[in-house]
């Protein structure tokens, strides 16, 4: 039987990330949420503040995956045109969000008041829902299977907690890793011929080995990592590739090193 | 008189990054050291280790960009398919580059010798040259304006130092940063006209301005990072911006806060 695989993707929007100014750490926290709401992240883009840029990769990962993230470009100022290049997107009106209005009139009642710059982070594709943002004032934006996210990380990571078990995914994704003080060239074809005996019908269905070497204390290791959304099938599938590294007269640890 | 723009794409393999294992450190590496070669990074995607993904987005990528650069997928194991997906992508062949034969030969003559899993990493696309590699045995690929790059930082990182000052480009981007403790919701006019005042006939040509707010030992800030190609117009749209802060009654530190 053949199992529903929910699937996501990320568009990050900022200069700053392409520019390698900052460091984009949401693709990996948004991917770590995303397993444990039992949906898997199939893609990610980086694209500039640019309208054309944003529309296209939100067109494109929305129609292709169940649900699309974005992080960043919903600030105050002159770069931060998500919210209008996903209404040219949606072909909709930006409007202001009559609650978010509320929201930030409460926020900046202590904070030097509402001014016209503010009210951008009230504006919202029509048609949209919010997101709880308890750590600072502009809420997130939903629309559809679109979720407009701040790019600031902690901010970000409140929004997702707000958004935590709202939306509807499949088993998750269980991921155990073994380590071993071996080249990966050298155990090759016993991961290859692992992962085929495990992988089942489809690759999406069945478990993945990945192998990530690494050069540490002068010495080469790997771990490898099996994924899958059968913990049945991963365990197996780990007790086998455990089985075959000892039988080449490796030791191995659990959980990686 | 319009000024050409050089710019790349990323294409970044592999399902660690998507499954929120490992954090990538190749985008912002790779983005600091293009705007030393006078190249501008105009978009990023992380892709699954599934050809189709790879296939998708290296074909749109060296298609819209001077130059493509992916990282990952290169090693000995199942899982490491960039290089076929990269062949289908161009419509050639996989073959076994006489050169990195030799390289590999020599590099494991003292580590076990040329496997058949070892001799993966000597395959190429077709009509490749290498790229040199002093950190580890297997080396980077170069097919047109393809760049085919490890996907561990540091090997990544030599690489990049192997093809230093070998890739035509423009002017390099100079970005300047001042720092001031305000709400940049506060000064959101001052950066939207001083911006527009400095941008020049097209949005390539001129300057940018990013804003980035920050909330730190319980004060609210942000850096203002000027970008341009032209030093003169930087600076001059530079100190237009602090004496803007300045009238304001704001204090500005130079380089950021």
């Amino acid at each position: 039987m053949s199992e529903r695989i929910w699937t996501a993707g990320i568009v990050v929007i900022g200069d700053e990330i392409l520019s390698g100014r900052t460091q984009d750490k949401n693709i990996a926290q948004i991917a770590t949420w995303l397993n444990v709401q039992g949906i898997r992240l199939s893609e990610a883009r980086v694209v500039s503040d640019r309208e054309e840029a944003i529309v296209e990769a939100v067109n494109a990962i929305r129609q292709r995956c169940d649900y699309c993230f974005t992080t960043g470009g919903i600030g105050p100022t002159h770069d931060d045109i998500t919210v209008d290049a996903i209404a040219v997107a949606l072909g909709v009106e930006v409007v202001v969000h009559p609650e978010a209005r509320a929201v930030l009139e409460k926020y900046y009642q202590t904070r030097g008041g509402l001014t016209e710059a503010r009210l951008r982070m009230a504006r919202v594709p029509d048609g949209a829902d919010l997101i709880v943002n308890r750590v600072s004032g502009a809420p997130g934006i939903r629309h559809g299977n679109i979720f407009i996210l701040a790019g600031v990380p902690h901010i970000t990571a409140g929004m997702l907690d707000a958004l935590t078990g709202t939306l509807e995914g499949g088993r998750p994704v269980v991921a155990r890793t073994i380590g071993c003080w071996v080249a990966e060239s050298e155990v090759a074809d016993l991961l290859r011929t692992t992962e085929r005996d495990y992988r089942g019908d489809g690759a999406e269905a069945g478990v993945a080995i990945g192998s990530y070497p690494f050069f540490r204390e002068g010495r080469t290791g790997a771990n490898f990592v099996v994924r899958g959304t059968d913990p049945v099938v991963v365990d197996a599938c780990l007790a086998a590739l455990t089985a075959g590294l000892e039988a080449a007269g490796r030791d191995v640890t659990d959980g990686g090193i």
